[in-house]
């Protein structure tokens, strides 16, 4: 029977997996209540949240970054200047000032400018494109690939590769991380980044790729020290012949290693495991009958913490975006209405 | 570009199986807001909700439920007599109150009595069980089995095995289903379960069943004129050879069809497939690669509604029950903290 002190913050039957999946949703569990961060939106259309350390020096440009009350909020949000009316104008805007950062050593996370941009998106369209590095600065969702390779090994039963990254990588160096991973550049396809990271960091030839097969999403929202990190991680599974064996071709990559699945399920509870890499991982031991009811007592609170209802958390809309202006601070959106209401609710109560 | 009048509600873009998702979802995405709905409380842990036309019946037991107001707010819930302080006596007590019902012909739900019983848990203990007719009325989280029966066919590739339910079945006679399905009753595993139904609904025999495979599980909260369903499905994939043919054994199954899988996806959206259990073989296409990001232009928001976070829905906590008696009145769970917020602010705004 249950008793009055089974509280979970400190639930003693709490898996291990679980509190792993709490990690690497450190912030949709703890950041979010908290109401520090404060609505990012561009053309009507909440895209981010951006912390008070990032708002501080965004204030110093009042020409790019309006911070403005709600109608019916007490608290601020911060806006794009909506006179920039399109995606190139508002890209070379954001841009600039993101470059004035990073020369002034601001910021942690532009110390990783990768020249490589990301698309900012409304549920619809893309908004501006930003660099890579930047996107965690305004809690922007990120978007990547991410391949499971495995083997059905006669005598050890199934395996996963791993890569060690490469210590001179700018995040995460030296970190074992999934076989192949990359994010969704600008002007890439999700099929199509699949592949090209398949080529680059594994050295995957053709008649090997052409058995990768489309396996879902994990979503999760993570913190570190460098900002905001809401990603969407399209999966894929592919079989390899015990004879492989990836070679990296990028110079991203250190080591490869191919772990029977037990094994790889008590690497990701390691230290030197990318923590923002365990989704996908957890996720291919689930599909795949490792993790199952009988062995994981957290399984299905497991899983809603791979699958978190990231769209539903970037709710707000500003009132003078066209047709929803007469009654909607919070405009509808297609799901998880209990979070517009939270969103909304916090608010107008001065909590976010 | 984004223009103002791109109102998710209406948006015309929206793709068929995000549109299906949502009618799966349809208390998820509507009648969770509209707060007709109340919390039921079980032993100071809210296990449920209870709508209007329930609410008026139970009033007549005031011995067995009571209505009453938490601390700050200003609506009622349902709370199951406290008095009751074990699982044999609120079981004894609730079902004396439902075999009443149930002669009176009070609801429809209880046309369908089953004489079996499922738990009604709180996130840790079994607090009651419940006959599973009943179960709809009060909104209690439902579990059951799925298992995927499917064929590697060497000329029609992936196919998949479905049932035509029989049309003698009390719910959703006459309509095709997943090959194997049923409820978690009360003292049943959930791999014993899949392994129990598998030889009862379609005869797997013991050298096929070995190759059941755990694959995770999909949550979704549909709604009919029956009662609610926050359901959770454990699903299983078998592979079944080319040669077997399911029969069933147990009468309430009138036919099986092995579908090759576009043809699989395409019956989902028919009026003659029973809708909870679309999310299962959308599942299964999603995780074996026939749904993919490029051929589906709702693939993330679809994978979230598959695993809608049911047990943050249910986070309403009596302010007596316990340690948790001071400072709340919903008491943190391990996540998903703005639906917490959300309940909060509307049982307080007089929403829920």
């Amino acid at each position: 029977m249950t008793t009055a002190s089974d509280e979970p913050a400190a639930d003693p039957k709490m898996s291990r997996l679980l509190k792993l999946a709490q990690k690497f949703n450190c912030f949709y569990l703890n950041g979010f209540m908290k109401g520090d961060c404060r609505p990012f939106v561009v053309d009507g259309h909440q895209v981010g949240l951006v912390s008070q350390n990032v708002i501080e020096q965004l204030l110093k440009h009042p020409e790019v970054f309006h911070i403005r009350a709600p109608e019916h909020g007490k608290q601020n949000i911060v806006e794009l200047n909506p006179a920039f009316r399109d995606y190139s104008t508002r890209s070379q805007q954001v841009d600039r000032i993101l470059r004035e950062f990073r020369e002034q050593g601001m910021f942690v996370a532009l110390k990783g400018w990768r020249d490589e941009c990301y698309d900012v998106k409304s549920s619809a369209d893309s908004l501006l494109k930003m660099d890579r590095s930047a996107t965690c600065l305004f809690g922007v969702r990120n978007y990547g690939v991410e391949i499971n390779g495995y083997v059905r090994h006669p005598t050890k039963g199934l395996c996963i590769w791993l890569q060690q990254r490469s210590d001179t990588k700018q995040t995460w160096p030296g970190k074992w991380d999934n076989m192949v991973s990359g994010g969704l550049a600008v002007g890439y396809g999700v099929l199509e980044t699949a592949i090209k990271e398949a080529a680059e960091e594994a050295s995957i030839p053709g008649h090997l790729i052409k058995n990768l097969v489309s396996a879902g999403c994990v979503s999760f929202f993570f913190e570190s020290e460098r900002g905001l990190f809401p990603n969407t991680e399209f999966v894929y599974d592919l079989e390899l012949p015990e004879d492989f064996v990836p070679d990296n071709s990028d110079g991203e990559v250190q080591n490869f290693q191919l772990l029977p699945a037990h094994e790889c399920l008590e690497r990701v509870f390691m230290p030197d495991f990318k923590t923002t890499s365990c989704p996908v991982v957890i996720d291919f031991l689930i599909r795949h009958g490792i993790i199952t009811p009988e062995n994981e007592s957290n399984f299905t609170q497991v899983i809603e913490l791979l699958h978190v209802p990231l769209q539903s958390l970037y709710t707000y809309r500003t009132p003078n975006n066209g047709a929803a202006a007469n009654n909607a601070t919070v405009a509808a959106t297609t799901n998880a209405p209990d979070l517009i209401s939270s969103n909304k609710n916090s608010i107008e109560n001065g909590k976010l």
